[in-house]
């Protein structure tokens, strides 16, 4: 594995010039070295006009480098001007409440001057009256420009745009698919390691990632791994850590299948902590109608050992498999993934509700 | 019964010149037809300032027609620069959630620049804590300019009222009334037959209206029908098609007396069925405390034997009282009058806060 | 007692000239007295900015009569083309409902063209995934601007500053605080009786308070007095009617013993109430994780024996303990301070936000 990575993009200026507060304490992630690895590709962004984001699979590689270049421009710039979403609605329709993700899009949203249609706990209303998402999805088409679903079951996606006219934005639906964490998490990992991002990765950057969970029923480690997939050349081995027999499932299992970088199972995580460079982890697996916590074996702590300059990365909110205690510490690459997550979720926003072009004016000055 | 309508009233062009989306299935309206069967009555409207709507009898024939036709003119045009609403917050205080009601009222606020301040769920909160609806009342006096209140007891809006200074706008209260349910449902009637809206309906446009439900408990059904009894000259006949004995109920059973219109009862909907023009259904009754769903019998799909050219309507949710079956056929109006919801709420909420001169300005532009 | 306050501050001009409606019912205060009865301290209120306000204690007599005057004005003027909080967002996280608060907030930051993030029942949400109230604040400090926090929870205001870059205002943390409250009840005070707010308070303007409640596990209650308790000089003694043998508790106790103030307690109202000049209430004593009731011994009704011009606070909501017979007199302050709180919160948020220098621009218009 590679140990020493190439440094070849500069940091334009000292972080504190950045518009935005970074995280709290871990890794601080200066977005602008991803803008200096490559130009943004304004043509793939204004091809999304119009169009939903449902499954991770959607996501080619270019589309994926693309929206965090985009994500990393807004980080980066001052844009209160510009009012990028002027004019448009955004419906967070959260029928499984989650206060994290549905703010994140929320903030999103306003800070770029659109407006907000908000089901803060949709469980409650739609049901007791037997509502079916056929129907809701064809009100919706009046009520705004974007939607913005979590729904505990996975069908939902399917449901709903039968009738929907507008671009729908998958935020988790049950078992299956969470892109946008996926989109959020490899925007941190790219603004981590940036020569990630470019078509000739040099050998010493590539990564060996670990995966400490199940993809096949935690959607967001699957939507993560379902993209990683796309990495060839800057990812050289996945392995995944799980207690399961077949932590993969039918669905990733044939791209896991189809793609050329070598991903290996494990039950044990000693074993192969020690070579890995970024470890993604989650809490919560959906069994069923229910949740399943992590095997308390796969717990990261200082005490794991871990590679020197490895870093962690886990969508949060946590339970114990993940030791607060290495919070301050360089391997914390978490805080700085929520950090950003408001910056990839608005480049996703401009780029579906045709507006990639008012950013591209931003760039352009 | 009439069958063959005039088409006097000439559409000015393409719909898709529209700058909304129109419903995805079944009949399309065009608001413009609307606009050109007669003038807006601009003083009518401008009337309205501060004045609440509680009950659908406070509509006359003249205002809902007037509602109606600036319903039409703010589906037909671009406002963005206008901002009719700006500088006004709307209250919306759903002590019974109903995401659909409520984001279609929010929606119409935020397109005209309006703010809103949302009580999602207002069970869970004041309830707890003994809160008096008078005295919520006196609050929102400070905090909005209108309160559009949704809550599971009649008698909620009297009592909220005691101490409110700004207009009130029911948006449901219990068994008891659903009063801008039945301006939207007029708002897409009108544009269906735009000569049910003039002085003068010739005989061959008048209808003959289905009712399959029961007034006297269906809030929706309650109010729709309030309102068709103010439109004799354009309405020839009304059947209620229910199970009850009394469907009518007390309170509109007076208004039914003092109607010129011919308001017959039945429990069989086969033997009129293909005599209606249109057919108003609704699923839920609220009996006391509990709801009570339509009777199997009273179920509308494609093996019905509806009139040629007949249209259904329904407030939605629905169950399986209306097959989605029908809703790719022309008999569809419902997906319509979902459609016009927002502008219907927009006229109204216009002319409540006293902004109904800047539609005014638009018209004359 | 004093009975004849002076009335040397003049009130300028009627009342319905100013821009906002006034309660509907009791005494209606003019804000424009508390602005002649001295200068805004600029200074001190834009020392506010970044900071939390978590503790009533954190607040001195200074501060609480400069953000009194802050409300003043922006209850006075017409501010519409300021946007003191343009570009600004609120989080309003209220894992414990309450609309009333809530509302009362999201009002105050929209009128001031600031946005909102809702969270009107993170209960719901939070605890559900375990999610910590520390890792909730890393997530914060990238979403909003400032976090307005209702908890049931004493301790989780230093939970969620752990990591919370952002200012933090407690609007309300279990038995603990309600510091936002006392400021507006003080401001409800000091426009009653402006001299209050002047260094040099005329003998016959110092009140004697009568506090119905226990201070010790109201929160609102407590945040009162403590506030009271700088008033040396304005307060001239404090009466604490309860039926508890230790009402003050170990926290306020401190701050008793130490202020110049005479601080009694007695269990029987009917002894003391005909002497007091202002009467706070409160319906709801947190005890451990349940509600206690105010004891019915302890109703204000018109039958009480209530001093002539004496005035009567809740905080509201209430129960039986304040009649609604007394809304109608004026002894009914009650009203006009919740009319107050927007202005109130008005003046925190852009002290926090950093904004109070454009609030100093329209006073000096």
């Amino acid at each position: 594995m590679p140990s020493t990575p190439s440094t070849s993009i500069e940091v334009p200026a000292p972080m504190d010039t950045l518009p935005f507060r970074s995280n709290s304490k871990g890794v601080r992630l200066d977005p602008r070295t991803l803008l200096k690895s490559g130009k943004i590709d304004w043509e793939r962004l204004g091809a999304l006009n119009n169009t939903s984001l449902v499954h991770a699979k959607d996501l080619d590689r270019e589309t994926v480098v693309a929206l965090a270049r985009a994500a990393a421009l807004l980080e980066s710039v001052h844009i209160e001007e510009t009012k990028p979403l002027d004019g448009k609605i955004a419906i967070t329709a959260f029928f499984e409440a989650s206060t994290r993700t549905r703010l994140s899009f929320e903030s999103a949203v306003l800070r770029l001057d659109g407006k907000v249609l908000s089901v803060p706990d949709g469980q409650v209303t739609g049901i007791a009256k037997g509502e079916s998402l056929v129907d809701i999805g064809e009100m919706f088409n009046t009520y705004g420009d974007v939607v913005i679903m979590r729904h505990p079951a996975t069908e939902s996606v399917d449901e709903i745009r039968q009738n929907l006219a507008v671009p729908l934005i998958n935020a988790g639906n049950g078992s299956g698919q969470h892109p946008t964490q996926g989109l959020l998490d490899w925007y941190a990992l790219l603004k981590w390691r940036p020569t990630l991002a470019t078509p000739d990765c040099p050998k010493e950057d590539r990564i060996h990632l670990g995966i400490v969970g199940t993809p096949g029923s935690m959607r967001a480690v699957k939507s993560f791994v379902r993209i990683a997939l796309r990495f060839a050349g800057a990812v050289e081995k996945i392995t995944i850590v799980s207690e399961m027999a077949d932590p993969v499932g039918l669905d990733l299992g044939n791209e896991v299948e189809n793609s050329p970088i070598t991903v290996e199972v494990t039950n044990n995580l000693q074993e192969v902590v020690a070579d890995l460079d970024a470890i993604y982890m989650n809490s919560i697996a959906l069994l069923g109608d229910s949740y399943k916590r992590l095997d308390s074996r796969y717990k990261l702590s200082p005490d794991t050992n871990l590679k020197p300059g490895a870093v962690i990365m886990h969508p949060l909110a946590r339970n114990n498999e993940l030791d607060p205690a290495l919070d301050d510490t360089m391997h914390n690459l978490y805080f700085a993934q929520a950090a950003g997550a408001v910056f990839s979720r608005q480049a996703l926003l401009c780029a579906v509700l045709g507006r990639i072009g008012r950013l591209a004016d931003i760039a352009g000055r």
